[in-house]
């Protein structure tokens, strides 16, 4: 098959792959709207699903997929859409060409989000030889069970979890929404990604002084929940002022003795910072640090960070790109060059094959809610596009 | 008695009286510093415990006396100092002057803080008559357990609270530690309070627009705990500028969904905020409702401000104030007139009784935290002062 006859668009069956989106989307639905997904459906040694088709020439595999759970009331897009495009991309390619040469193969990656375990990428990693050892016991969930138990739970044996590995993978490839606004606000509709944001997350813990709330002078206190809200608005003016794509969130917060007639003492939150140039991330994360501190220091507080996670930046295969830009090509779509903001299993499975990322908008920018949604039509074009590249990777003469 | 023997010192116990309260600081301490002293001890109806002297002549009581319980974490003084000088002051009255003319009664309040059932002055309130009806039934623990069980478990009877009620009693004075820095600051060593502040506690929820940490750009964002924050600053300076003795904390905050990767879409905290001069404090209530709804519309956030408790301001008896700076001149002190921005047991009992209050120094102004304490010789400078005040009013010719 020529270069020039694999950019010719593969044709998909729409009202399939719509449907089984909608199923997908009723599993794990929650009754206030949402959905929530966690891990398990059905395995490998971890529990990620896997099909295939074994190439004519056998040789290192072509994999498409994503995540199949979700964050707590999550949308029906978020990772499904890659698993769902990618097997309607296979079904179609099956259909239309029969066997592939290459060994051609769909992922259901069990779990990405750390939503229940305090682990992530937990499917991905398994893939990529990227486990700790004995992670799975020290994973919990917030009922205090270990991942290694819910494992046990479903049939899976967490000793034998390195049965997972796949070293004969060549190329991974993913579809999934963007998750934020830029292919909606300035066009247009795939975007393919060439790196993925490094994602710090820090705990800052800020402590003050507890006092009578009704009795100790406003001029008197060391409010600790005072100077963590100066520090949470610093931290979004920091990521403000270095301009997109700098991202820095305060997700959560706690504080001691929360009364509602006490001076909190303690504040604790979470900060989710992010670039895709190391040393723009650098400094976006010095800056968080210097700006925690000169308040801490103005407020006479004490301030202490400590980082809880540190993925560096990742770049994508080019060589999986250009094969990616050409399927949207064939889709009558230029596709936008994008770096990604969000964590994908992508990242981790640079490790262990030649990676690739297309991305559809997210109506709104919005995901990780149950308003999450994207255009139907997006939907098909994307998927349409995954199959073109599909074919150029899997179907080779 | 003449007026001017009423106004010689009423000696006292020193060492009993450091003794009791060191044993009382025992019940409830906490193994990571701190008291959490909750109801129940002994009892009248609803709990509280009582001790008396028969007067020789009858008619209505002289009562003295605070709450036993504690914030969690609290210190060994709020509350127990008022129960522990009582029974010492009406002890040395006994010991030195043998039976008073009115009758003279010590209690000990079993609930004020709040701070295990979500109501508080329970115990002052069943005394003047202010329970709700079926309100044990209604305030429940974190736990879920009602009052009215906590009540059956120490062998009290709901339905019976009404008989805590006391329509005979004339005078009630309180001995408090201060809670905040007036008396430290600007001296002298003993204070007179003439009014109480008036609590507001709010809720305030805001909501924005949850979306994900990575991907969502910093410009589009509609971030509950970012407007929470500005919010919780814009409240400490209304109080601020509004000026001493004008006081506004955010004592509790929540976010929604809570995850370190989701742009927080909701966030809720509340609000308490005190003046003793109503006027006064109906601006600072108004001030910080403009404020949050002020940073809402700026934003593109709604806010919503709901009023959990509004409790006016309250004068205390101007005679019993009189008898009280008597017994502070007495013992050598010019008393400070006050405000208390705290509540006390003393304000609800103004419904039942001409109710006084003497308040001690607080270290640093520390209170409801472990590091709460008082000088012993303030302690027992205000414990003279109270038994000579007590002297005054139970017994006269």
């Amino acid at each position: 098959m020529s270069a020039t006859t694999t950019r010719e668009l593969v044709e998909i069956d729409e009202r399939r792959l719509l449907r089984r989106l909608d199923d997908l989307a009723q599993r794990g639905a929650l009754a206030q709207g949402g959905i929530y997904r966690a891990l398990f459906v059905r395995r490998d040694a971890v529990g990620n699903v896997w099909g295939r088709i074994e190439g004519s020439r056998g040789g290192r595999a072509i994999v498409t997929g994503s995540h199949v759970d979700t964050v707590r009331g999550g949308g029906a897009l978020d990772g499904a859409l890659g698993v769902v495009a990618g097997i309607e991309a296979v079904t179609s390619l099956w259909d239309r060409f029969g066997r592939s040469t290459r060994i051609l193969e769909c992922v259901a990656i069990c779990e990405e989000e750390g939503s229940r375990f305090n682990t992530n990428f937990w499917g991905a990693r398994a893939i990529a030889d990227r486990l700790e050892p004995h992670e799975a016991d020290r994973a919990r969930d917030a009922d205090g069970i270990t991942l290694a138990d819910a494992m046990r739970s479903v049939g899976l044996d967490p000793a034998t979890a390195a049965g997972a590995v796949r070293r004969d993978m060549d190329v991974f490839v993913e579809l999934h929404i963007e998750q934020g606004p830029i292919l909606e606000d300035h066009g247009p509709r795939l975007g393919v990604v060439t790196t993925i944001a490094g994602t710090a997350h820090l705990e800052v813990t800020v402590r003050g002084q507890p006092d009578h709330a009704g009795a100790m002078a406003m001029t008197r206190r060391r409010d600790a929940l005072v100077g963590a809200s100066a520090m949470t608005l610093a931290i979004a003016e920091t990521a403000v002022r270095l301009g997109h794509p700098a991202v820095a969130t305060v997700g959560t917060i706690a504080v001691e003795p929360a009364q509602v007639n006490v001076v909190p003492g303690v504040a604790r939150f979470t900060v989710d910072a992010r670039h895709p140039d190391p040393a723009r991330r650098a400094e976006l994360l010095t800056q968080i640090g210097d700006a925690c501190r000169a308040i801490a220091r103005e407020r006479g507080l004490d301030v202490e960070i400590r980082m809880l996670r540190d993925r560096p930046p990742v770049t994508l295969s080019p060589r999986i790109a250009d094969v990616l830009r050409r399927a949207c090509l064939a889709a009558g779509t230029e596709p936008r060059e994008m770096t990604s903001g969000a964590g994908h299993d992508a990242q981790v499975l640079t490790a262990a094959a030649n990676t690739g990322m297309l991305f559809v908008p997210s109506i709104g920018g919005r995901s990780h809610c149950s308003d999450e949604a994207t255009a139907a039509e997006d939907v098909v074009l994307g998927t349409r596009a995954l199959a073109t590249a599909l074919r150029e990777l899997a179907y080779q003469a």
